[in-house]
Parts: C-alpha cells; sequence; structure tokens
C-alpha cells in the first residue's frame, strides 16, 4: 500500500467515483496500431474529450457541487475559468438545481462561452488576469452567499479528476506509465495519487507547455515557483500550480518535462489525422512529450550524438511500454485551428 | 425471410465478414445526449471513421483482395478512385503481398494520395474526369495483367461494405431505419441487402448531395439517370449510381433524399462539435438529411405552413424512432476545411 496524503486518498476518489457516476459518461479508451508503431509502445488513450462538458473537468466539478450540504447548496456556486471548468460547474449546478455564477475572462473562446450559458449559468466577463479574476468572483461571492469551486485547488475537485484514471486502470490495469498535461495540478494530483495507490509501481509523469513551465521548474526546485507566462496555444494550462496540488505532485509524481508550442501543435494534429478525434491543444500535451522526447531510435549506433547521456533524463521512454495517456478535453473552436493562418 | 437478389444475399455478406473480420477493425457506435434531444430520436453512429484506412472502404477492397484465387492475385490489382477506395485496395494489397495500381485524379486531396502511397501502392495520376479515370485504368490493367477492384459495382465490393451494418445490428438489434450515404451504390446495396434480411421491418434511407442527386433522380424514375454534377463538398458522393447498384437499391431501399451544401457542412461542423469526431464530408450526409428535413416539431399547431402535406414525402421522421447512421469516412484534409475561407 502506498501512504497516501492526509486529505486525499484512493477510498476519497473511490467515494467521488460512486458520487459522480450518475452524472458523468464512463469514456471509451482507444488505441492506434499507427500511433503503436510510430513510437514502439502501446498507447491507451483515455479520452476525456467524449466526457460530459467535452472534459475531465465535469468530473472534478460535480463531484464537489454534490459533496455541498443542502444549505450551502441553495445559495449557489461560483468559480472563475477559462472555459472548461467553468462549464462544468454551471452543469453540475443545473443537475443539481442551483445557481452558478461563472467568471470568465472576455477574451475566452466563444465555444466555451456558449457552453456555460447554454447550461444556464450566469456569466460575468473579467479583465484576462488572474489577478481580476479571482477579484471579481471574491465580488460576486461576497455579493450573494455562493460558495467557491475553484478549479484545482479544491479537494472535492481534486479527488474528482482523480476518477479518469481509475476507470483507466479498471480497463487497462497493466500500464506501466501513465501521463496527463499540467495546469494548476488538479488532474495531475488526483491522478498522480489514485495511480499509486491502484498500482504502486507506475510511473507517473506529466507534460507542460514550456512557455508556462512552472510546475517543471516548481518540480526541480522542490517549491512552489510563480513564472510570467509567455503565450501557450494550450490555453488551459496557462495557470500556476496550485500550493495543495504541489504538495501531493512532489510526493507520488516522478517527472515533470515540457513541451514546445510547435510539438503541441504537430502532436494534436497527428491525433486529429490518425485517430479521427477532436483534442485540444492542452489535452495533446503528452502525446506532444511523447513525440518530442522520444529516445533516438539508433542511439545504441556510432551516429548517436556524443552528449546523448546529458539529455537522458528528459527523454521519455515508451518503447516496449504500456503507457495511458489523459486526453483531456476536446473543445476547440473551429473558426481558429493553430495550423490555419 | 426477404427474397434478395441473386447475387447479394446476406450469407454472402456474412461470408466476407468472416473473411475480412482479421483485417478490419469492429468499429465503434457511438451515440450523443444532446444531438437525441434536437433530433427527438435514438441515434446510432456507425463510426467507420475508425475503420482502417479511415472509411468503411476498406471492408470491401478487403473482402474482393482476398476473394481471388491465387494465380490471379499474383498478377496484381488495379482500381482509379478518388481516395478511399484506393488506399482501401492499396492496404489489402499489400496484407495479401501483391502489388496494387492506384488510378487517382491529379487533384485528389493530398491526405488520401499520401496514404495510398503509404501502403505502397503504385499511383497512376488522371485528368480529373470519369472518362480519363477508366481509360488509364484500362491502360494499367492491359499492360499489367492486374485484375480490376472497381469501387462499387464489384460484387465482392458490395458483400464487404454491407458488414457495417451487420455489425451494427448485431450491437443494436431494434433500429427502425438505417441511413448511410449513396454515391456509387456500394455502401447503400450492401446495408439494404443486409439490413432488410436481418430486420425486415427495417426502413432503409440514403441521402446525396442536390448537387449530385442522380441517384435521387433514378430512384423517382424507376431506370439509371446519369446527370451533369455540379461540384459538392461530398467529394465521396460525386460518381453516378452503378447499373448493378440500382438494381438492388430499387428493390429494397425506401427513399433516397437530397441535402444542400450548406447543411452538409453543417452537419459535419455539429458532429465535430458535439461528438468530438473527425468526419469527412460525404459523411455528414445523413444526419444532414436529419436536420435538414426533420418535420416541424409544432406542425400540429395553427402555425403550419398550409403546404404541409404536400412536402411530408421529403421529410425524415426520426422522432422516437431509433436511427442508425453510418459515418462513413473520416478523411479530410485539416488545410481545408470547408469553414474556413
Amino acid at each position: 500500500m502506498v501512504k497516501v496524503d492526509m486529505t486525499l486518498d484512493l477510498p476519497t476518489i473511490r467515494s467521488a467515483h460512486e458520487r459522480i457516476r450518475p452524472h458523468i459518461h464512463r469514456t471509451l479508451v482507444l488505441t492506434s496500431s499507427r500511433l503503436d508503431e510510430a513510437s514502439g509502445g502501446s498507447l491507451f488513450f483515455k479520452c476525456e474529450n467524449f466526457q460530459k462538458i467535452g472534459a475531465f473537468k465535469a468530473r472534478g466539478a460535480t463531484n464537489a457541487v454534490f459533496s455541498l450540504g443542502d444549505a450551502m447548496a441553495r445559495r449557489g456556486v461560483a468559480t472563475h475559468s477559462s472555459g472548461n471548468h467553468g462549464a462544468a460547474v454551471a452543469r453540475a449546478a443545473k443537475l443539481r438545481g442551483i445557481p452558478a455564477h461563472i467568471v470568465m475572462p472576455s477574451n475566452s473562446a466563444k465555444v466555451k462561452i456558449r457552453a456555460v450559458e447554454n447550461y444556464g449559468a450566469r456569466v460575468v466577463f473579467c479583465e484576462p488576469t488572474e489577478e481580476a479574476r479571482e477579484t471579481v468572483c471574491a465580488d460576486v461571492i461576497a455579493k450573494t452567499g455562493a460558495t467557491l469551486i475553484h478549479s484545482f485547488e479544491n479537494p472535492d475537485v481534486i479527488a474528482g479528476q482523480g476518477t479518469a484514471v481509475v476507470e483507466l486502470l479498471e480497463d487497462v490495469p497493466d500500464l506501466d506509465l501513465v501521463m496527463c498535461p499540467i495546469g494548476g495540478g488538479g488532474l495531475l494530483a488526483g491522478t498522480a495519487v489514485a495511480a499509486k495507490s491502484m498500482r504502486p509501481n507506475i510511473r507517473v509523469i506529466a507534460a507542460e507547455p514550456e512557455n508556462a513551465d512552472d510546475a517543471a521548474q516548481s518540480f526541480r526546485a522542490g517549491r512552489v515557483i510563480h513564472t510570467e507566462k509567455k503565450f501557450t496555444i494550450a490555453d488551459g494550462l496557462r495557470t500556476n500550480v496550485g500550493e495543495p496540488n504541489f504538495a501531493i505532485i512532489k510526493r507520488y509524481v516522478d517527472d515533470i518535462v515540457t513541451v514546445s508550442e510547435k510539438a503541441i501543435i504537430s502532436a494534436m494534429r497527428t491525433i486529429w489525422e490518425t485517430m479521427k478525434i477532436i483534442i485540444e491543444p492542452s489535452a495533446a500535451v503528452p502525446f506532444a512529450a511523447i513525440q518530442e522526447r522520444q529516445p533516438s531510435r539508433d542511439s545504441g549506433t556510432a551516429s548517436s550524438p556524443p552528449d546523448e547521456s546529458v539529455q537522458l533524463a528528459d527523454k521519455i521512454h515508451v518503447s516496449g511500454k504500456r503507457v495511458g495517456i489523459i486526453l483531456t478535453g476536446g473543445n476547440v473552436d473551429l473558426d481558429a485551428l493553430p495550423w490555419n493562418p
């Protein structure tokens, strides 16, 4: 048995799973013989792009909203979100019949704004900065008495996100490695606790855009480091990692690797073209790491670069391995695809 | 028992299924609660976009190539195709270890040309006319001794295409209606025979772009009518219906309806955004018919237009019905999407 974090353990995640089961999809696990051939491994894609609201965020938000006591629930819920978490809270609130106030940056993707509105939630726009989001959300909460459902620091949200890998390991028990992206760290924290508890020898590796590499830097430093963000196409991963999330991540995660913007776009396109499924840029980040950080196939030959050993720590070895990859979402603005000018 | 066509019956289609089973995917059937709500029916999407080579064409071509005697097979196979059938023949020939010559119009989508070449087949380009395709293909056959695998008139191809609906009806036995697109009529002929044999009361309705409506016109006239084609985004459906196909279609199909270009693009986008799967324009045509030809939800009220009864024959009634839809393929040039200028 893995010794798990005080506030999060496998039984908590399993309880979350029971709580949300009537309200979410048990998503498919897809494979691709072509991508297996290209990578040399056996890749199992957990298709959270097929999840309700089109992203894994339905899991955590539903668990948090349905964990509230009746009195608190009646006063409603509020959150700030660039999109998927907002839609997830809006949907969960609708299912529970309570009000939801979703603070969204004014530059959010249209498809994500529409999704929130379609669930009958009140959208409150704010300037596209972390500070404005928090200020406006605090203001909404002060005025309405709603409960904040934070998108990654809320423990019920983290437990809910951990249910995706529970299903994945029920369907494919003998994984050697599981990969997911990291933004605030809700999914990664839940995934790491569930995966290491269910299968102690599994490796858990997260991937992050190098343009928003605070989690990788924090992981190397052993403490939370907030970084100035450059633009990344993986808009779901621009957030800094949360403190409670990092405490779990530091303990259970094996590595956090970064990927270039070019690799994200290429990975996204490869999955669209090969698997015929739609994933959003953030969801492509783990596969981008596999594509970009694959050890040279002929690394044993004389043509290997002399500094190979220096770089090896950053490589992802999937050859001969069974690898689970959480495809986190599929909400894309089809009018603004990254490969179109 | 349905009295089936001399040359095509359910046992033949089941034999084809046994023959190709090791070489094709048994594809998923997906549902969407959102599209069910929007249509009022229960829609079951048979995902041949997930099929080998990204389209149902793998079924018919594999059956035809593996039905050849050894002596004929050794001399190779040839076909002309705007894409998916070409890739399917190329792949089947590679699996059998025989040469393949694929005649393709010079304006074929890049992704489809690459697919054929990746299977090691020889691509022979021709002018983008029906006549040039046939002439060049006949020339290739004269020079090589290869066997023609026609994309829709070949009886083994038709039997192979019929295996998709066999799987669909095994997974969802109680369908009221099954829909597929019609181009040359290989899929529709195989589907109609299999569906009506397995479930005599099922309705079979095909959908066709109004810009390439030869099959609908032929169906109304009771004889094959070739029409001058206007441009359609559904490039897989530009072909005129084949004579042997029409003989079967006339006997077993309940209706052929047409859809506008606008409806095809809208249906394709709806399926991408809602189901998070990639389908090509031709694959969107049946769902376009459901969207474009749905009876008014309030047709019983005073606001109904007075000429409603005149139009009813052209409407598709899916409300309260269980409807199978064959999503025929997912090979799209992501650099040339119909909603991008």
